[in-house]
Protein backbone atom coordinates (compact mmCIF):
# COMPACT_ATOMS: atom_id res chain seq x y z
CA UNK A 1 0.00 0.00 0.00
CA UNK A 2 2.47 2.99 -1.18
CA UNK A 3 0.33 6.07 -0.03
CA UNK A 4 0.41 8.97 -2.68
CA UNK A 5 1.01 11.93 -1.09
CA UNK A 6 -1.27 14.86 -2.78
CA UNK A 7 -0.38 18.43 -0.31
CA UNK A 8 3.98 18.71 -0.40
CA UNK A 9 3.36 20.64 2.94
CA UNK A 10 1.75 17.74 4.71
CA UNK A 11 3.78 17.31 7.90
CA UNK A 12 3.64 21.39 8.74
CA UNK A 13 0.28 21.40 7.96
CA UNK A 14 -0.75 18.60 10.02
CA UNK A 15 1.20 19.90 12.76
CA UNK A 16 -0.78 23.44 12.59
CA UNK A 17 -3.55 21.74 13.02
CA UNK A 18 -2.89 19.16 15.60
CA UNK A 19 -1.50 23.02 17.42
CA UNK A 20 -4.99 24.41 17.46
CA UNK A 21 -6.48 20.86 18.79
CA UNK A 22 -6.62 22.32 22.07
CA UNK A 23 -7.62 19.27 23.94
CA UNK A 24 -4.75 17.72 22.73
CA UNK A 25 -2.87 20.09 25.03
CA UNK A 26 -5.29 20.17 27.44
CA UNK A 27 -4.16 16.05 27.67
CA UNK A 28 -0.45 16.68 27.51
CA UNK A 29 -0.14 14.74 24.54
CA UNK A 30 2.65 15.47 22.05
CA UNK A 31 3.13 14.38 18.26
CA UNK A 32 6.19 12.73 17.73
CA UNK A 33 6.17 11.94 14.09
CA UNK A 34 4.38 12.43 10.56
CA UNK A 35 4.81 10.31 7.55
CA UNK A 36 2.66 9.97 4.56
CA UNK A 37 -0.01 7.75 5.99
CA UNK A 38 1.36 7.35 9.48
CA UNK A 39 1.77 9.97 12.71
CA UNK A 40 2.78 8.93 16.10
CA UNK A 41 1.02 10.78 19.12
CA UNK A 42 2.56 10.05 22.86
CA UNK A 43 1.13 10.86 26.27
CA UNK A 44 2.34 10.38 29.91
CA UNK A 45 0.78 9.15 32.89
CA UNK A 46 -1.19 11.80 34.69
CA UNK A 47 -3.25 11.16 37.41
CA UNK A 48 -5.92 13.60 36.44
CA UNK A 49 -6.32 11.60 33.60
CA UNK A 50 -7.51 8.12 34.98
CA UNK A 51 -10.26 6.21 35.65
CA UNK A 52 -11.97 4.37 38.79
CA UNK A 53 -9.18 2.11 39.12
CA UNK A 54 -6.14 4.21 38.74
CA UNK A 55 -5.32 3.49 34.66
CA UNK A 56 -5.96 5.93 32.18
CA UNK A 57 -8.87 6.57 31.01
CA UNK A 58 -10.56 4.20 27.92
CA UNK A 59 -11.63 7.80 26.87
CA UNK A 60 -8.31 9.50 27.16
CA UNK A 61 -6.53 7.11 25.33
CA UNK A 62 -9.11 7.04 22.63
CA UNK A 63 -8.67 10.72 22.19
CA UNK A 64 -5.32 10.65 21.19
CA UNK A 65 -5.57 7.61 18.92
CA UNK A 66 -8.56 9.49 17.13
CA UNK A 67 -6.25 12.14 16.59
CA UNK A 68 -3.55 10.06 15.33
CA UNK A 69 -5.80 8.38 12.87
CA UNK A 70 -7.15 11.68 11.68
CA UNK A 71 -4.18 13.12 10.90
CA UNK A 72 -2.96 9.97 9.68
CA UNK A 73 -5.64 10.33 7.02
CA UNK A 74 -4.71 14.12 6.49
CA UNK A 75 -1.00 13.86 5.20
CA UNK A 76 -2.58 12.25 1.98
CA UNK A 77 -5.49 14.76 1.40
CA UNK A 78 -4.93 17.23 -0.71
CA UNK A 79 -4.59 21.21 0.34
CA UNK A 80 -7.76 22.83 0.71
CA UNK A 81 -9.62 19.28 2.66
CA UNK A 82 -10.17 19.02 5.96
CA UNK A 83 -10.52 16.33 7.78
CA UNK A 84 -13.50 14.79 10.28
CA UNK A 85 -13.91 11.64 12.32
CA UNK A 86 -17.25 9.43 10.88
CA UNK A 87 -17.24 6.75 13.14
CA UNK A 88 -13.74 4.76 15.48
CA UNK A 89 -14.00 1.26 17.17
CA UNK A 90 -11.84 0.39 20.16
CA UNK A 91 -11.26 -2.89 21.31
CA UNK A 92 -9.40 -2.70 25.12
CA UNK A 93 -7.05 -5.28 25.84
CA UNK A 94 -4.99 -4.12 28.80
CA UNK A 95 -5.34 -2.05 31.58
CA UNK A 96 -3.31 1.55 30.32
CA UNK A 97 -0.82 1.27 33.21
CA UNK A 98 2.56 2.47 32.98
CA UNK A 99 4.29 5.75 32.59
CA UNK A 100 4.87 6.06 28.93
CA UNK A 101 2.54 5.86 26.38
CA UNK A 102 2.01 5.76 22.18
CA UNK A 103 -0.82 6.29 20.14
CA UNK A 104 0.32 5.05 16.32
CA UNK A 105 -2.35 6.14 13.31
CA UNK A 106 -2.30 4.46 10.13
CA UNK A 107 -3.78 4.62 6.83
CA UNK A 108 -5.39 1.76 5.81
CA UNK A 109 -7.19 2.63 2.41
CA UNK A 110 -7.34 6.28 1.26
CA UNK A 111 -10.17 6.97 -1.21
CA UNK A 112 -11.64 10.16 -2.14
CA UNK A 113 -13.82 11.01 0.02
CA UNK A 114 -13.32 8.14 2.94
CA UNK A 115 -10.41 7.19 4.72
CA UNK A 116 -10.11 3.92 7.02
CA UNK A 117 -7.62 3.80 9.42
CA UNK A 118 -6.26 1.39 12.28
CA UNK A 119 -4.49 2.77 15.34
CA UNK A 120 -2.92 1.28 18.45
CA UNK A 121 -2.38 2.76 21.78
CA UNK A 122 0.76 1.16 23.13
CA UNK A 123 2.16 1.38 26.46
CA UNK A 124 5.59 2.01 26.62
CA UNK A 125 7.68 -0.75 28.60
CA UNK A 126 11.19 -1.54 28.94
CA UNK A 127 11.74 -4.70 27.01
CA UNK A 128 8.67 -4.38 25.15
CA UNK A 129 5.29 -2.56 24.52
CA UNK A 130 1.78 -3.72 25.44
CA UNK A 131 -0.62 -2.94 23.52
CA UNK A 132 -3.42 -1.29 25.04
CA UNK A 133 -5.96 -0.71 22.35
CA UNK A 134 -6.62 -1.14 19.27
CA UNK A 135 -8.84 1.13 16.78
CA UNK A 136 -10.60 0.71 13.18
CA UNK A 137 -12.19 3.80 12.18
CA UNK A 138 -13.37 6.20 9.24
CA UNK A 139 -11.86 9.48 8.33
CA UNK A 140 -14.12 11.65 5.98
CA UNK A 141 -12.18 14.09 3.75
CA UNK A 142 -14.49 17.21 3.41
CA UNK A 143 -14.45 20.18 1.13
CA UNK A 144 -17.24 21.69 1.00
CA UNK A 145 -17.60 23.63 4.35
CA UNK A 146 -15.97 26.65 5.84
CA UNK A 147 -13.57 24.37 7.69
CA UNK A 148 -9.69 23.57 6.58
CA UNK A 149 -6.79 22.25 8.06
CA UNK B 1 -36.81 -4.80 29.25
CA UNK B 2 -37.24 -4.72 33.02
CA UNK B 3 -33.74 -4.41 34.74
CA UNK B 4 -33.32 -6.42 38.12
CA UNK B 5 -31.24 -4.30 40.57
CA UNK B 6 -28.80 -6.44 42.48
CA UNK B 7 -27.20 -3.95 44.65
CA UNK B 8 -29.34 -1.78 46.78
CA UNK B 9 -27.15 0.81 47.14
CA UNK B 10 -26.19 1.34 43.56
CA UNK B 11 -26.69 4.92 43.58
CA UNK B 12 -24.08 5.57 46.10
CA UNK B 13 -21.72 2.99 44.70
CA UNK B 14 -21.51 4.94 41.25
CA UNK B 15 -21.46 8.30 42.62
CA UNK B 16 -18.52 7.08 44.78
CA UNK B 17 -16.85 5.54 41.53
CA UNK B 18 -17.96 8.26 39.56
CA UNK B 19 -16.17 10.40 42.23
CA UNK B 20 -12.93 8.55 41.94
CA UNK B 21 -12.50 9.15 38.16
CA UNK B 22 -10.72 12.05 37.97
CA UNK B 23 -10.46 12.52 34.05
CA UNK B 24 -14.19 13.39 34.72
CA UNK B 25 -13.29 16.17 36.75
CA UNK B 26 -10.30 17.42 34.33
CA UNK B 27 -13.16 17.17 31.59
CA UNK B 28 -15.82 19.21 33.95
CA UNK B 29 -18.10 16.22 33.71
CA UNK B 30 -20.95 16.08 36.40
CA UNK B 31 -22.85 13.02 37.24
CA UNK B 32 -26.59 14.34 37.08
CA UNK B 33 -28.69 11.10 37.60
CA UNK B 34 -28.47 7.58 38.19
CA UNK B 35 -30.99 4.61 37.54
CA UNK B 36 -31.16 1.43 37.25
CA UNK B 37 -29.66 0.75 33.95
CA UNK B 38 -29.60 4.43 33.12
CA UNK B 39 -26.53 7.11 33.75
CA UNK B 40 -26.88 10.63 32.29
CA UNK B 41 -23.68 13.19 32.90
CA UNK B 42 -23.16 16.35 31.85
CA UNK B 43 -20.52 18.46 30.56
CA UNK B 44 -20.21 22.08 29.39
CA UNK B 45 -18.18 23.66 26.64
CA UNK B 46 -14.93 24.43 27.26
CA UNK B 47 -12.17 25.80 24.72
CA UNK B 48 -9.44 23.52 25.95
CA UNK B 49 -11.81 20.35 24.95
CA UNK B 50 -11.98 21.35 21.68
CA UNK B 51 -10.62 19.95 18.39
CA UNK B 52 -8.85 22.02 15.66
CA UNK B 53 -11.90 23.28 14.05
CA UNK B 54 -13.41 25.18 17.42
CA UNK B 55 -16.00 21.43 18.48
CA UNK B 56 -15.71 19.69 21.21
CA UNK B 57 -13.15 16.88 20.64
CA UNK B 58 -14.44 13.51 19.53
CA UNK B 59 -12.45 12.06 22.30
CA UNK B 60 -13.99 14.47 24.81
CA UNK B 61 -17.38 13.11 24.01
CA UNK B 62 -16.43 9.94 23.59
CA UNK B 63 -14.81 9.82 27.55
CA UNK B 64 -18.01 11.05 29.06
CA UNK B 65 -20.15 8.80 26.88
CA UNK B 66 -17.99 5.89 28.05
CA UNK B 67 -18.49 6.83 31.81
CA UNK B 68 -22.03 6.75 31.31
CA UNK B 69 -22.39 3.67 29.50
CA UNK B 70 -20.29 2.01 32.24
CA UNK B 71 -21.74 3.17 35.15
CA UNK B 72 -25.26 2.17 33.85
CA UNK B 73 -23.83 -1.07 33.45
CA UNK B 74 -22.63 -1.14 36.85
CA UNK B 75 -26.18 -0.04 38.36
CA UNK B 76 -26.88 -3.66 37.59
CA UNK B 77 -23.74 -5.52 39.02
CA UNK B 78 -24.02 -6.81 41.84
CA UNK B 79 -21.71 -5.50 45.05
CA UNK B 80 -18.27 -6.32 44.85
CA UNK B 81 -17.82 -6.75 41.29
CA UNK B 82 -16.17 -4.23 39.10
CA UNK B 83 -16.50 -2.50 35.78
CA UNK B 84 -14.47 -2.23 32.68
CA UNK B 85 -15.11 -1.13 29.11
CA UNK B 86 -14.45 -4.36 26.43
CA UNK B 87 -15.26 -2.07 23.50
CA UNK B 88 -17.10 0.42 22.11
CA UNK B 89 -18.05 2.05 18.50
CA UNK B 90 -18.76 5.73 18.30
CA UNK B 91 -20.64 6.92 14.95
CA UNK B 92 -20.37 11.01 14.59
CA UNK B 93 -23.11 12.15 13.37
CA UNK B 94 -23.02 15.73 13.85
CA UNK B 95 -20.46 18.77 14.82
CA UNK B 96 -20.51 18.72 18.80
CA UNK B 97 -21.43 22.49 18.88
CA UNK B 98 -23.50 24.29 21.25
CA UNK B 99 -22.74 25.06 25.00
CA UNK B 100 -24.36 22.28 26.97
CA UNK B 101 -23.94 18.57 26.71
CA UNK B 102 -25.53 15.50 28.28
CA UNK B 103 -24.49 11.95 27.88
CA UNK B 104 -26.78 9.19 28.35
CA UNK B 105 -25.44 5.16 28.48
CA UNK B 106 -27.95 2.74 28.99
CA UNK B 107 -28.30 -0.72 29.06
CA UNK B 108 -29.45 -2.71 26.03
CA UNK B 109 -28.96 -6.37 27.73
CA UNK B 110 -27.24 -7.43 31.14
CA UNK B 111 -25.79 -10.34 31.42
CA UNK B 112 -23.55 -11.81 34.00
CA UNK B 113 -20.43 -11.10 32.38
CA UNK B 114 -21.28 -9.08 29.71
CA UNK B 115 -23.47 -5.81 29.35
CA UNK B 116 -24.28 -4.56 25.95
CA UNK B 117 -24.60 -0.26 25.99
CA UNK B 118 -26.08 2.13 23.87
CA UNK B 119 -25.38 5.87 24.41
CA UNK B 120 -25.66 8.98 23.37
CA UNK B 121 -23.97 12.24 22.74
CA UNK B 122 -26.63 15.22 23.01
CA UNK B 123 -25.87 19.01 22.31
CA UNK B 124 -28.79 20.81 24.48
CA UNK B 125 -30.73 23.09 22.63
CA UNK B 126 -33.17 25.45 23.10
CA UNK B 127 -36.35 23.91 21.52
CA UNK B 128 -34.79 20.36 21.24
CA UNK B 129 -31.52 18.49 21.43
CA UNK B 130 -29.00 17.52 18.51
CA UNK B 131 -27.76 13.84 18.55
CA UNK B 132 -23.92 14.61 18.24
CA UNK B 133 -22.78 10.75 18.73
CA UNK B 134 -24.38 7.34 19.23
CA UNK B 135 -22.29 4.79 20.78
CA UNK B 136 -22.89 1.25 20.84
CA UNK B 137 -20.45 -0.84 23.60
CA UNK B 138 -19.66 -3.91 25.76
CA UNK B 139 -18.94 -3.43 29.74
CA UNK B 140 -17.83 -6.50 31.53
CA UNK B 141 -18.51 -7.48 35.11
CA UNK B 142 -15.09 -8.18 36.76
CA UNK B 143 -14.97 -10.32 39.75
CA UNK B 144 -11.31 -12.35 40.17
CA UNK B 145 -8.97 -9.04 40.54
CA UNK B 146 -8.24 -7.18 42.73
CA UNK B 147 -10.54 -3.85 41.39
CA UNK B 148 -13.65 -2.56 42.98
CA UNK B 149 -16.51 -0.16 42.11
CA UNK C 1 -36.40 12.92 13.34
CA UNK C 2 -38.77 13.54 10.65
CA UNK C 3 -37.61 12.00 7.25
CA UNK C 4 -37.80 13.74 3.87
CA UNK C 5 -38.49 11.67 1.21
CA UNK C 6 -37.13 12.68 -1.81
CA UNK C 7 -37.94 10.01 -4.13
CA UNK C 8 -41.90 9.17 -4.17
CA UNK C 9 -41.10 5.73 -5.92
CA UNK C 10 -39.02 4.79 -2.73
CA UNK C 11 -40.78 1.75 -1.98
CA UNK C 12 -40.44 0.31 -5.89
CA UNK C 13 -36.76 1.18 -5.98
CA UNK C 14 -36.39 -0.53 -2.51
CA UNK C 15 -38.21 -4.08 -3.59
CA UNK C 16 -36.74 -3.59 -7.32
CA UNK C 17 -33.21 -3.61 -5.85
CA UNK C 18 -33.89 -5.93 -2.92
CA UNK C 19 -35.18 -8.66 -6.02
CA UNK C 20 -32.00 -8.07 -7.53
CA UNK C 21 -29.90 -9.27 -4.20
CA UNK C 22 -29.56 -12.80 -5.09
CA UNK C 23 -28.40 -13.46 -1.68
CA UNK C 24 -31.52 -12.46 0.14
CA UNK C 25 -33.27 -15.06 -2.04
CA UNK C 26 -30.51 -17.65 -1.37
CA UNK C 27 -31.06 -17.03 3.50
CA UNK C 28 -35.16 -17.15 2.45
CA UNK C 29 -35.21 -13.70 3.50
CA UNK C 30 -38.85 -11.18 2.90
CA UNK C 31 -38.99 -7.98 2.43
CA UNK C 32 -41.84 -7.22 4.85
CA UNK C 33 -42.25 -3.85 4.90
CA UNK C 34 -41.29 -0.34 3.45
CA UNK C 35 -41.56 3.01 5.13
CA UNK C 36 -39.60 6.01 4.80
CA UNK C 37 -36.34 5.64 7.24
CA UNK C 38 -37.44 2.25 8.11
CA UNK C 39 -37.50 -1.35 6.42
CA UNK C 40 -37.76 -4.87 7.90
CA UNK C 41 -36.59 -8.04 6.28
CA UNK C 42 -38.08 -11.55 7.99
CA UNK C 43 -35.96 -14.77 8.23
CA UNK C 44 -36.75 -17.98 9.18
CA UNK C 45 -35.09 -20.50 10.95
CA UNK C 46 -33.57 -23.35 8.28
CA UNK C 47 -30.51 -25.66 8.98
CA UNK C 48 -28.58 -25.04 6.46
CA UNK C 49 -27.85 -21.40 8.45
CA UNK C 50 -26.43 -22.53 11.50
CA UNK C 51 -23.45 -22.20 12.96
CA UNK C 52 -21.89 -25.07 15.08
CA UNK C 53 -23.93 -25.08 18.28
CA UNK C 54 -26.91 -25.42 15.76
CA UNK C 55 -28.40 -21.21 16.10
CA UNK C 56 -28.43 -19.21 13.02
CA UNK C 57 -25.09 -18.04 11.72
CA UNK C 58 -23.99 -14.68 13.24
CA UNK C 59 -23.45 -13.98 9.41
CA UNK C 60 -26.54 -14.57 8.10
CA UNK C 61 -28.34 -12.27 10.78
CA UNK C 62 -25.42 -9.50 9.98
CA UNK C 63 -26.79 -9.95 6.09
CA UNK C 64 -30.34 -9.46 6.30
CA UNK C 65 -29.68 -6.58 9.53
CA UNK C 66 -27.52 -4.89 6.91
CA UNK C 67 -29.75 -5.26 3.91
CA UNK C 68 -32.62 -3.52 6.20
CA UNK C 69 -30.66 -0.53 7.20
CA UNK C 70 -29.09 -0.13 3.72
CA UNK C 71 -32.54 -0.22 2.19
CA UNK C 72 -33.71 2.27 5.32
CA UNK C 73 -31.01 4.78 4.55
CA UNK C 74 -32.35 4.08 0.38
CA UNK C 75 -35.70 5.20 1.00
CA UNK C 76 -34.59 8.38 1.84
CA UNK C 77 -32.40 8.86 -1.08
CA UNK C 78 -32.92 10.99 -4.12
CA UNK C 79 -33.47 9.38 -7.62
CA UNK C 80 -30.57 7.56 -9.17
CA UNK C 81 -28.68 7.26 -5.87
CA UNK C 82 -26.89 4.00 -5.04
CA UNK C 83 -26.66 3.03 -1.61
CA UNK C 84 -23.09 1.08 0.03
CA UNK C 85 -22.29 0.04 3.06
CA UNK C 86 -18.91 1.73 4.79
CA UNK C 87 -19.07 0.17 7.65
CA UNK C 88 -21.56 -1.51 10.33
CA UNK C 89 -20.75 -3.27 13.88
CA UNK C 90 -22.56 -5.79 15.39
CA UNK C 91 -23.44 -7.21 19.10
CA UNK C 92 -24.70 -10.44 19.78
CA UNK C 93 -26.56 -10.40 22.86
CA UNK C 94 -28.17 -14.05 22.75
CA UNK C 95 -28.55 -16.96 20.76
CA UNK C 96 -30.14 -16.49 17.47
CA UNK C 97 -32.87 -19.31 18.62
CA UNK C 98 -36.23 -19.91 17.42
CA UNK C 99 -38.22 -20.18 14.60
CA UNK C 100 -38.93 -16.97 13.23
CA UNK C 101 -36.70 -14.08 12.56
CA UNK C 102 -37.41 -10.08 11.81
CA UNK C 103 -34.63 -7.67 11.28
CA UNK C 104 -35.25 -3.97 11.45
CA UNK C 105 -32.99 -1.14 9.55
CA UNK C 106 -33.79 2.27 10.87
CA UNK C 107 -32.22 5.68 9.75
CA UNK C 108 -30.59 7.45 12.80
CA UNK C 109 -29.56 10.30 10.56
CA UNK C 110 -29.30 10.99 6.79
CA UNK C 111 -26.76 13.14 5.50
CA UNK C 112 -26.26 13.76 1.87
CA UNK C 113 -22.86 11.57 1.76
CA UNK C 114 -23.56 9.51 4.38
CA UNK C 115 -26.22 7.96 6.60
CA UNK C 116 -26.42 6.64 9.85
CA UNK C 117 -28.68 3.54 10.70
CA UNK C 118 -29.30 1.14 13.72
CA UNK C 119 -30.70 -2.14 13.38
CA UNK C 120 -31.98 -4.90 15.17
CA UNK C 121 -32.58 -8.62 14.71
CA UNK C 122 -34.85 -10.01 16.74
CA UNK C 123 -36.21 -14.16 17.10
CA UNK C 124 -39.97 -13.82 17.24
CA UNK C 125 -41.67 -15.55 20.05
CA UNK C 126 -45.49 -15.72 21.02
CA UNK C 127 -45.01 -13.57 24.21
CA UNK C 128 -42.43 -11.31 23.55
CA UNK C 129 -39.48 -11.00 20.77
CA UNK C 130 -36.18 -11.27 21.93
CA UNK C 131 -33.05 -8.89 20.60
CA UNK C 132 -30.95 -11.41 19.27
CA UNK C 133 -28.23 -8.60 17.62
CA UNK C 134 -27.85 -5.07 17.57
CA UNK C 135 -26.21 -3.18 14.74
CA UNK C 136 -24.76 0.60 14.56
CA UNK C 137 -23.95 1.14 11.12
CA UNK C 138 -23.06 3.52 7.98
CA UNK C 139 -24.30 3.36 4.66
CA UNK C 140 -23.27 5.84 1.62
CA UNK C 141 -24.99 7.55 -1.14
CA UNK C 142 -23.01 6.47 -4.12
CA UNK C 143 -23.31 8.91 -7.15
CA UNK C 144 -20.43 8.83 -9.16
CA UNK C 145 -20.32 5.37 -10.44
CA UNK C 146 -22.13 3.62 -12.52
CA UNK C 147 -24.24 2.10 -9.37
CA UNK C 148 -27.36 2.04 -9.46
CA UNK C 149 -30.78 1.38 -6.78
CA UNK D 1 2.63 -12.51 20.18
CA UNK D 2 3.85 -16.17 20.56
CA UNK D 3 0.57 -17.83 21.36
CA UNK D 4 0.15 -20.91 23.73
CA UNK D 5 -1.28 -23.83 22.61
CA UNK D 6 -4.03 -25.33 25.28
CA UNK D 7 -5.09 -27.81 22.87
CA UNK D 8 -2.72 -30.14 21.29
CA UNK D 9 -5.98 -31.10 18.86
CA UNK D 10 -6.40 -27.31 18.08
CA UNK D 11 -6.50 -28.50 14.49
CA UNK D 12 -8.94 -31.30 14.42
CA UNK D 13 -11.20 -29.40 16.89
CA UNK D 14 -11.94 -26.54 14.27
CA UNK D 15 -11.89 -28.60 11.83
CA UNK D 16 -14.48 -30.67 13.28
CA UNK D 17 -16.37 -27.58 14.40
CA UNK D 18 -16.35 -25.99 11.22
CA UNK D 19 -17.36 -29.15 9.63
CA UNK D 20 -20.56 -28.73 11.27
CA UNK D 21 -21.23 -24.92 10.46
CA UNK D 22 -23.63 -25.77 7.98
CA UNK D 23 -23.75 -22.35 6.68
CA UNK D 24 -20.35 -22.26 5.41
CA UNK D 25 -21.53 -25.46 3.41
CA UNK D 26 -24.56 -23.18 2.08
CA UNK D 27 -21.52 -20.39 0.88
CA UNK D 28 -19.53 -22.66 -0.57
CA UNK D 29 -16.68 -21.86 1.92
CA UNK D 30 -13.43 -24.12 2.23
CA UNK D 31 -11.37 -24.01 5.40
CA UNK D 32 -7.70 -23.86 3.80
CA UNK D 33 -5.41 -23.52 6.96
CA UNK D 34 -6.02 -23.79 10.77
CA UNK D 35 -2.78 -22.30 12.76
CA UNK D 36 -2.42 -21.36 16.40
CA UNK D 37 -4.26 -18.02 16.37
CA UNK D 38 -4.54 -18.06 12.81
CA UNK D 39 -7.34 -19.44 10.74
CA UNK D 40 -7.99 -18.95 6.63
CA UNK D 41 -11.18 -19.68 4.68
CA UNK D 42 -11.59 -19.68 0.57
CA UNK D 43 -14.67 -18.87 -0.86
CA UNK D 44 -15.44 -18.64 -4.59
CA UNK D 45 -17.77 -16.18 -6.42
CA UNK D 46 -21.04 -16.96 -6.84
CA UNK D 47 -23.68 -15.38 -8.49
CA UNK D 48 -26.40 -15.88 -5.50
CA UNK D 49 -24.24 -14.77 -3.10
CA UNK D 50 -24.60 -11.23 -4.19
CA UNK D 51 -26.04 -7.81 -3.71
CA UNK D 52 -28.24 -5.95 -5.93
CA UNK D 53 -24.84 -4.50 -7.95
CA UNK D 54 -23.54 -7.95 -8.85
CA UNK D 55 -20.91 -7.89 -5.96
CA UNK D 56 -20.05 -10.41 -2.96
CA UNK D 57 -22.80 -9.45 -0.25
CA UNK D 58 -21.39 -7.63 2.26
CA UNK D 59 -22.96 -10.14 4.78
CA UNK D 60 -21.73 -13.29 2.87
CA UNK D 61 -17.95 -12.22 3.62
CA UNK D 62 -18.53 -10.69 7.24
CA UNK D 63 -19.98 -14.68 7.35
CA UNK D 64 -16.58 -16.28 6.34
CA UNK D 65 -14.40 -13.65 8.33
CA UNK D 66 -16.39 -13.70 11.30
CA UNK D 67 -15.65 -17.95 11.44
CA UNK D 68 -11.97 -17.24 10.64
CA UNK D 69 -11.60 -15.13 13.51
CA UNK D 70 -13.62 -17.24 15.51
CA UNK D 71 -12.01 -20.19 14.70
CA UNK D 72 -8.65 -18.52 15.18
CA UNK D 73 -9.68 -17.98 19.09
CA UNK D 74 -10.78 -21.39 19.15
CA UNK D 75 -7.36 -22.65 18.62
CA UNK D 76 -5.93 -21.04 21.53
CA UNK D 77 -8.78 -22.83 23.70
CA UNK D 78 -8.11 -25.42 26.61
CA UNK D 79 -10.62 -28.24 25.23
CA UNK D 80 -14.19 -28.47 26.27
CA UNK D 81 -14.62 -24.71 25.97
CA UNK D 82 -16.52 -23.24 22.98
CA UNK D 83 -16.25 -20.05 20.74
CA UNK D 84 -19.20 -17.57 20.48
CA UNK D 85 -18.94 -14.47 18.94
CA UNK D 86 -19.29 -11.41 20.86
CA UNK D 87 -19.27 -8.49 18.65
CA UNK D 88 -17.51 -7.48 15.31
CA UNK D 89 -17.41 -4.30 13.47
CA UNK D 90 -16.45 -4.57 9.44
CA UNK D 91 -15.33 -2.02 7.11
CA UNK D 92 -15.84 -2.40 4.02
CA UNK D 93 -13.00 -0.98 1.29
CA UNK D 94 -13.34 -1.89 -2.13
CA UNK D 95 -16.32 -3.54 -3.92
CA UNK D 96 -16.33 -7.50 -3.25
CA UNK D 97 -15.55 -8.38 -7.22
CA UNK D 98 -13.68 -11.42 -8.14
CA UNK D 99 -13.66 -14.66 -8.39
CA UNK D 100 -11.65 -16.68 -5.96
CA UNK D 101 -11.68 -14.97 -2.37
CA UNK D 102 -9.76 -15.04 0.97
CA UNK D 103 -10.91 -14.65 4.63
CA UNK D 104 -7.86 -14.33 7.57
CA UNK D 105 -8.68 -14.52 10.94
CA UNK D 106 -6.17 -13.57 13.61
CA UNK D 107 -5.79 -13.25 17.14
CA UNK D 108 -4.61 -9.71 18.55
CA UNK D 109 -4.93 -10.79 22.11
CA UNK D 110 -6.25 -14.02 23.76
CA UNK D 111 -7.55 -13.83 27.18
CA UNK D 112 -9.15 -16.12 29.51
CA UNK D 113 -12.24 -15.36 28.73
CA UNK D 114 -12.46 -12.45 25.87
CA UNK D 115 -10.38 -13.03 22.65
CA UNK D 116 -9.88 -9.86 20.82
CA UNK D 117 -9.39 -10.80 16.97
CA UNK D 118 -8.53 -9.03 13.17
CA UNK D 119 -9.81 -10.08 10.36
CA UNK D 120 -9.49 -9.27 6.64
CA UNK D 121 -11.23 -10.33 3.42
CA UNK D 122 -9.75 -10.29 0.48
CA UNK D 123 -10.14 -10.55 -3.25
CA UNK D 124 -7.13 -12.85 -4.75
CA UNK D 125 -5.40 -11.25 -7.93
CA UNK D 126 -3.25 -12.52 -10.48
CA UNK D 127 0.05 -9.98 -9.34
CA UNK D 128 -1.94 -8.72 -5.65
CA UNK D 129 -4.78 -9.37 -3.42
CA UNK D 130 -6.86 -6.66 -2.51
CA UNK D 131 -7.96 -5.84 0.67
CA UNK D 132 -12.13 -5.51 0.76
CA UNK D 133 -13.28 -5.44 4.22
CA UNK D 134 -11.37 -5.47 7.43
CA UNK D 135 -13.16 -6.85 10.62
CA UNK D 136 -12.06 -6.26 14.47
CA UNK D 137 -14.13 -8.07 16.88
CA UNK D 138 -14.51 -9.99 20.24
CA UNK D 139 -14.57 -13.77 20.63
CA UNK D 140 -15.56 -15.24 24.08
CA UNK D 141 -14.79 -18.59 25.65
CA UNK D 142 -17.79 -20.21 27.14
CA UNK D 143 -17.43 -22.59 29.88
CA UNK D 144 -20.54 -22.95 31.79
CA UNK D 145 -23.28 -24.07 28.50
CA UNK D 146 -23.76 -27.16 27.38
CA UNK D 147 -21.88 -25.98 24.25
CA UNK D 148 -18.95 -27.17 22.55
CA UNK D 149 -16.93 -26.88 20.07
Amino acid sequence: MAHVVRDPDYEARVRASFARQKFMATLGARLESVAPGEVIITLSFRDDLVQQHGFMHAGALTSVVDSACGYAALTLMEPGAAVLAVEFKVNLMAPASGTEFRAVGRVVRAGRTLTVCAGEFRSIGKERDTVVALMQGTMMAVRDKQLTD
